[in-house]
């Protein structure tokens, strides 16, 4: 339980686990996290052989709490899902000298033998980023100060984290005042803070949504990391919640220009991008009268490189509005017709 | 946690725990069991002054257990909502007896001192209706054999779980073979069964949906009791994932005649009945394109006397469907049109 807290909330700098693995593709959360915050990364924490590196420099647990590193965040998945006893063992010295513990595995780390007394002894949390806050409301839909814009899917794992981190990028280079906003386990670690919106109980999903994008300023944007599709068999309920609990005054569309069925759902075929954009905006009318679409955001990695200014123009004069690849072209497009 | 059970399960037949409470608003439970239930109430546990008086006999715990009695069901809420110690004392006896202990109440039942040890000597077992069972799975979307009907509201408490139950009565009358599937307290407990749909986890929503009416033959009917409200800031999440994994092939538009807003949020216009029913069938396609609406129940109780009739038939005018009051003129119509 992560009682008391309002939303989610880490400390940083961190200290990335690595241990002893050698296999980068287990290595994903901390590689995202050098790429995405490398500004608070104080380092790595790698023993055994050739273990993968992120680029950061190496730092005993010691070294680390004297550079200032808040949270020991365990950046690597064990092959088999099972952290080797090991690993616990130097994750206890890390509580015991009062870096918080944080953690997306599935096990809790109370649960962990021995783990909650070290941390209590150290006076840093364990933390794990899939547990939601205490105490989160019913969503009110009251209307909030502060601007808002939501990534919508077509499907899930289609690029929408990846769209908004660009796009709040790119809003901050032009000048605009901009927060990512994460509703999953990697973007919570990348911003530090958030709301891992697919755990809340389904009475309190809006409620939870309208504590992760509080009101601010009214020229501030909150860019929403987004949840699963409108037309996922089994998540569709998560985005709803986020976006009627969002209120967001504009949507971006996500998709994968080679995605035809929802993924791992062969059943259910993707809808067009105008029925996504359609229905998010019927749907989100319910919480914001005033919300719009400004763009899509399409992952075209999959595409043969020859055809992916022709597939992005295409949709953009189909819809008259921005179409970009949020690697390849970047999210500036977008971020310039939000504020226009 | 009621582990290991696809859907709560309850054992019949039911004591009715009323305990020393005399205002018969605090008995709703109880009273709801016995109007709908009834031939699997034995009777009802009271004690002290005047109590409510459910009109069922009267029983000892010790007579209750000898006539087949299985469970202990709490029917009625304190004033105050803290069980005085008394009651507790009670209970314990029963659950000494191998009586079920079954709660709607907050609070869970292993928390209270001594209860989980006399449930574990008696052999029975603690069941909070509250706390959907483990391992629920993430939706499949599989179309399942049988045939659905879902309750679909402009709101909540406007009449859903009334209207299904009349519903199921009116399609068993018609000869046709049909199933009350609950997602509330009083109807999990009414029915012996359910799902307590808006507890369980935002991604596991339509899951659960989806173990509440499982394959069946192909001529029979699920009637299932809806949730929240599709156009509701705070429960559209459950109503979606409820709609998507219920995958009917019908839907029922309840609506209370005399209700603008949504109860509780004052700013937020009702849809209207054409809206409720067009965004129910745009979203119900998903998972069953061939979903249809096949009525109207309105709570008209609130309307002048005078006044009832005229506004049933308009609606059917517009609609050219049938629409009742299911206590004022019954379910019936709808019935004939669903096997039509």
């Amino acid at each position: 339980m992560n009682a008391g807290t309002a939303r989610l909330s880490l400390r940083t700098p961190y200290l990335i686990f690595i241990g002893n693995q050698t296999d980068p593709t287990y290595a994903k959360t901390g590689l995202g996290l050098v790429q995405w915050c490398g500004d608070r990364v104080a380092g790595q924490l790698r023993f055994g052989e050739k273990p993968v590196d992120l680029g950061v420099p190496d730092l005993t647990l010691e070294a680390a709490v004297a550079l200032g590193a808040r949270s020991l965040v365990i950046g690597v998945a064990p092959v088999g899902g099972v952290i080797p006893g090991d690993w616990w063992d130097i994750i206890r010295q890390g509580a015991e000298l009062g870096l918080d513990i944080v953690s997306g595995l599935h096990g809790r780390l109370a649960t962990v033998p021995g783990l909650a007394d070290a941390a209590q002894r150290g006076g840093g949390r364990l933390v794990d980023i899939r547990v939601p806050p205490a105490n989160i409301p019913v969503g009110t839909g009251r209307k909030r100060s502060g601007q808002r814009v939501l990534m919508l899917g077509t499907d899930c794992a289609v690029g929408k984290k990846y769209s908004a981190l660009a796009l709040a990028a790119s809003l901050q280079a032009l000048g605009v005042k901009a927060t990512f906003r994460a509703t999953g386990q990697t973007g919570i670690l990348i911003a530090g803070e958030g709301m891992p919106i697919d755990a809340v109980v389904a009475d309190f999903v809006s409620g939870a949504a309208e504590l992760l994008s509080p009101d601010n300023d009214p020229a501030h944007w909150d860019v929403i990391e987004g949840q699963g599709s409108l037309f996922h068999p089994g998540y569709a309920a998560v985005t709803l919640g986020l976006l009627h609990g969002s209120q967001p005054d504009a949507i971006v569309i996500c998709h994968d220009a080679t995605r035809r069925v929802v993924s791992g759902w062969p059943d259910y075929v993707l809808p067009t991008l105008a029925e996504c954009r359609d229905l998010g905006l019927t749907l989100g009318r319910r919480t914001n009268p005033a919300i719009r679409c400004v763009g899509f955001s399409i992952n075209t990695s999959r595409l043969p490189a020859a055809e992916r200014a022709g597939y992005l123009r295409r949709i953009e004069e189909e819809t008259g509005l921005p179409c970009v690849d949020p690697i390849a072209t970047g999210c500036e497009a977008i971020g310039r017709r939000l504020i226009e």
